[in-house]
């Protein structure tokens, strides 16, 4: 078991027809292993070397490849292969890749697959995207409550291949509602002739199919479960959500607050994967909401025109000051964005927060006011108690918007990701702007004024 | 079983000296749920409760509570009941939290422990922070191959309690190296009288004790797996990481590299918990880097002096140009940081990259370039044109940067997610100036030269 095969030698039985050594490599391989074998080859020869292992070894080795690289092989297969194929493959990663495909083939394939994956199939993609119901599975081992442990061993035996997982082992009434959960551990300490609703333990923790798959991720990551059950409207048992799914999701919504920050708009496949139109049409409009954002820092430039005249030199220390508000709002930023995502910082620890960030700002705007005092005084000496005093009030500034912009989107509703270092850096921009003119005119009043 | 307590019902227990109802909930509770309840009470009432139920129950609900919380609550605690406590936390919890201790309160506890309990945690100790070992449990079930299946059954009838996972069982030969793995389903399926080391899978995963944690991490995302075994220097089976340990790891990383786009230097512990000098020592650093950059920025519109005070219109755009080219840095380095951190996309995928990024650029510097025509034809005509194409240079230009810095980064052997959106917004403001003032410049030729 477990031989790790090579594209090299998948080839070479492909072309000498040894259908027999293809076979017993899929079935020794794990199918992750021979999924980045079938990688290095064209399509058309891994689609003929999944077809020639038995669909057991071929379902979970095709469901292991990328999702492009399944609808592409799909979309060049014959309609009773693909079939085939698919019937064999988990039902979460048929349910994924269905709805990658287009409507057309889509609805071509889906009569041909047995019944009892049609309906799966079909019942898992209506589910909304980023909800429970779009990561479960459907393939759990449930049992009625008068089993007894004895017949549960010989279900489990014999069910266990077509299972997500066996490890956990749930309990339904006659409508098919949960009912309790035995665990595999818990079912081998049992005495056989019990039956399964004696020994199930009844407050079995479950999440529902609508609600935000976030919700099952937190659970699992709580109590360590390797899966968990998830009910439906009638509180019928639905599905299962495994471990392996939650650390797909934590990683998807990982990315997703990435891009969040970047800012960057939904992309929703890789970006090796993802067309030039959607990466354009993803970053443009954050860029030109941007760029109006800036007019405003402009603006305020235009209006201390005469200041700025008076004393140009006041322009050479423009962007450092204003990139450090900015900067110090971006690191405020990302710190409150990730602990609200990790659920380490709540909305009610907003006063706490802002108490001790004002002091640590004020820390860092009095450091960066004496380095770029001795900036100017080398360059500018005139200006250096403006520039020196303008930085600890832009620093202050930019912390402050960067700690409460996250906490006003989550406020409202919105997503705090968004208060990316961007556009923390804008606002910062607008402030820093009228910070550092307001102080020069109020300190250059006559100067200004003779201009 | 898995009732859930609350804070309330324990405070009145522990007020009327109810020790047999405390007793029973901690039994009766996951211990998630126990830890969030006693978070809620005074460190005195919370270690009160504790010690009152068996250690059975306390260890693990302990193990559950934040890392800064078993600090407090075993440095107020009198040894013996520490170290009494402390043998029945999970190893790798007991490792970590040893490790946040003060080295007296270190070096008093240990001698306190089990002797097992004791070369477990020293042994743990000892691995680097975000290495396999620094995050691997002892916990295993392993057998000699010469064992029958029914008496491996016994043998995970009496250890489950103690091991951190009984679905995977390792196969060691008489040196305790690692021979082969076994699953609990394979176990079920299998002949009674057979022996573990003719059933076993031979060609068994593992990981080295000193490989970074991220490997281990890749391993179980890849495979599916539940649980790795951990191998040492002379190829002995020393631990293994469990599928949840691998949920904190990626959090944590994934929180890191946050951090850094921040960008903001290691903190290792939550927001809240921090101490004030701790976020000022990680976060002053980076800012004085960026200001101490941001002065190549003030020389170059220092060094262009002319161009502005002759056309001083030109400083009402400046804002918005260098932002603009920055914003978009920081959507690539974003887009990229994350895809690398992912193993979306290599090294090698670099050329490739270069050239998409080039044509979405120059979309997007278009784009950028006719709305900024726009807002100049209001505001100040006889610039727009260089304003135009200062930004369709800017965009380029900072997109490129953002694109490039992250795989230069990896390529010298450094962190990627280094390249932070400060960092490469202060790069693209650079550049942004000179292309800015170089057209300026240029295009204004006879103006300049007559002011």
């Amino acid at each position: 078991m477990n031989r790790v095969p090579t594209s090299g030698s998948f080839e070479t039985w492909l072309n000498i027809g040894d259908k027999k050594s293809i076979g017993e490599a899929l079935a020794a391989a794990h199918p992750a292993d021979t999924a980045n074998a079938l990688l290095d080859l064209d399509d058309a020869s891994a689609w003929r070397i999944l077809l020639m292992g038995r669909l057991a070894d071929a379902g979970p080795a095709f469901g292991h490849l990328p999702m492009e690289v399944q609808a592409r092989l799909i979309e060049q297969a014959r309609v009773k292969d693909a079939a085939r194929l698919l019937d064999r493959v988990a039902a979460d990663e048929r349910a994924d890749l269905f709805k990658a495909l287009d409507e057309p083939l889509r609805a071509t394939l889906l009569p041909h697959l047995s019944l009892r994956q049609r309906l799966d199939t079909e019942r898992l993609v209506s589910y909304d995207e980023h909800t429970v119901g779009a990561v479960m599975s459907t393939e759990f081992a449930a049992v009625p409550g008068e089993l007894t442990v004895r017949d549960s061993f010989d279900f489990i035996r014999d069910e266990a291949p077509r299972k997500e997982t066996v490890y956990a082992i749930y309990v339904v009434d006659e409508l098919g509602r949960l009912a309790g959960v035995v665990s595999l551990e818990d079912l081998l300490t049992s005495d056989q002739e019990r039956r399964m609703d004696e020994i199930m333990d009844r407050d079995v923790k479950f999440v529902r199919a609508d609600e935000p798959r976030t919700a099952v991720a937190e659970m699992i990551r709580t109590y360590d479960f390797l899966a968990l059950p998830v009910i439906n409207g009638g509180d019928r048992l639905a599905g299962i959500v495994t471990v392996d799914d939650v650390l797909d999701v934590e990683e998807e919504e990982a990315t997703e607050d990435f891009h969040k920050m970047a800012p960057v708009g939904a992309i929703g496949t890789g970006i090796k994967e993802a067309g030039l139109a959607l990466l354009y049409r993803a970053r443009a409009p954050w860029l030109l909401v941007l760029v109006f954002m800036n007019i405003l820092s402009g603006a305020g430039i235009a209006y201390f025109e005469d200041t700025l005249a008076a004393m140009i030199s006041l322009a050479f220390f423009l962007p450092l000051l204003i990139a450090s508000g900015g900067n110090a709002g971006s690191q405020s930023a990302t710190l409150m964005v990730r602990a609200l995502a990790t659920g380490d910082v709540r909305l009610s620890d907003w006063v706490a927060l802002l108490a001790r960030e004002i002091l640590v700002s004020v820390a860092l705007g009095v450091t960066m006011g004496v380095a770029v005092a001795f900036i100017a005084s080398v360059r500018a000496p005139e200006i250096g108690v403006i520039v020196a005093l303008s930085m600890v009030v832009t620093v202050l500034f930019g912390s402050l918007v960067g700690l409460c912009l996250p906490f006003l989107l989550t406020r409202l509703k919105f997503d705090p990701a968004m208060s990316s270092s961007p556009l923390v850096t804008s606002v910062a921009d607008i402030g820093g702007v009228l910070i550092y003119f307001g102080i020069a005119t109020w300190w250059l009043g006559d100067i200004v004024a003779v201009a």
